[in-house]
């Protein structure tokens, strides 16, 4: 499952070269931002309420599927700018010295 | 960078544990989904207008920060209510044939 | 221009008993409170987004049309839960004592 | 409790005058548009976590009181964005009809 959001960045970047009547992601981008960001938007509040019904029920099929789509929608919105998912990750790491943690782990394997 | 969404989700159950004055997360956790769920609509709102942003702007680093804070708190999230990234990225990998295409792109390497 | 919400409410009411079929409002109260505040996140996001695009435009009949469609799906919220502007209207009276102002100067007026 | 917006407006307006720190309505006008945006997108949040609380509770005050945080923060976009209510209850107006309901119902009642 490594690198998921890595291998899929790089099928939006092909997509992003179709004609925008045989991929949903080449109809996104040639609509523009506004319409990238309003489904953004748009897989949030999904997801908040697909939370929210996870407090009454044991079904998290829903929250699962729309925070995919939220996560789909951020890597097409970080492609119409320049961006892939690396950008994001390796603030993530920075932020909470993963790459470090990592390093720490591997130091204690071998020690 | 593989695995970056794995490694810190481990990070999240730890601090999960802890108590709610040492840690951010934990502190989270204990004020509940409505305020875990509070954070992720706002990092949403805060892309959004960093996004746009993009649009009369060269530097694209407030993106990449409010980006990782959406993506850090939908994890938050998901650890609440009992799932993990690995949950989504499944979801996306049946979606989109990720291990489809990677098993293509191996046998092709060793054809 | 007085009392434009109330109305509205009013003609909401009316349409909430209608058959799906013909009335939008109708249809959403069918489909459920769900689908109703997707509808409010949607125009709040749609909302954001021209907002910021007055920032670059003079043009600012896309914020009044976005602000307008939130409004709107609100009173379709709160009708959808028993409520209506009358219950927000209250609040805000009563936050910024807009009555006790009224009064002032109604007294102000006439002394 | 006819105008109610209108007359918030109008307080608005003055605090808009006020210094930053004597003012909340001022400080936010000081700290710009995303900031404001920021608010709206909150509130919005919170009063659709507000109305999922109602579906499982007969207590109505946390929507109530969310919807006015909503509305408060839309006015004070508009304001500093140069605009008013009456610029989005003119649109409601306009798009239901309301004038020529006004109209019809005040032909019927001289009849």
């Amino acid at each position: 499952m490594s690198d998921t959001l890595i291998r899929l960045a790089e099928i939006l970047e092909q997509r992003k070269q179709a004609t925008a009547d045989t991929s949903y992601v080449a109809s996104l981008h040639a609509k523009g931002l506004n319409k990238i960001l309003e489904k953004v938007g748009e897989e949030c509040t999904e997801t908040l309420l697909a939370a929210k019904d996870c407090q009454h029920s044991d079904d998290k099929s829903q929250l699962i599927y729309e925070t995919a789509d939220l996560w789909f929608h951020t890597l097409v919105m970080l492609s119409h700018l320049g961006l892939g998912p690396q950008d994001i990750l390796a603030e993530l790491e920075r932020r909470f010295d993963l790459s470090g943690l990592a390093e720490k782990a591997s130091r204690k394997q071998q020690g």
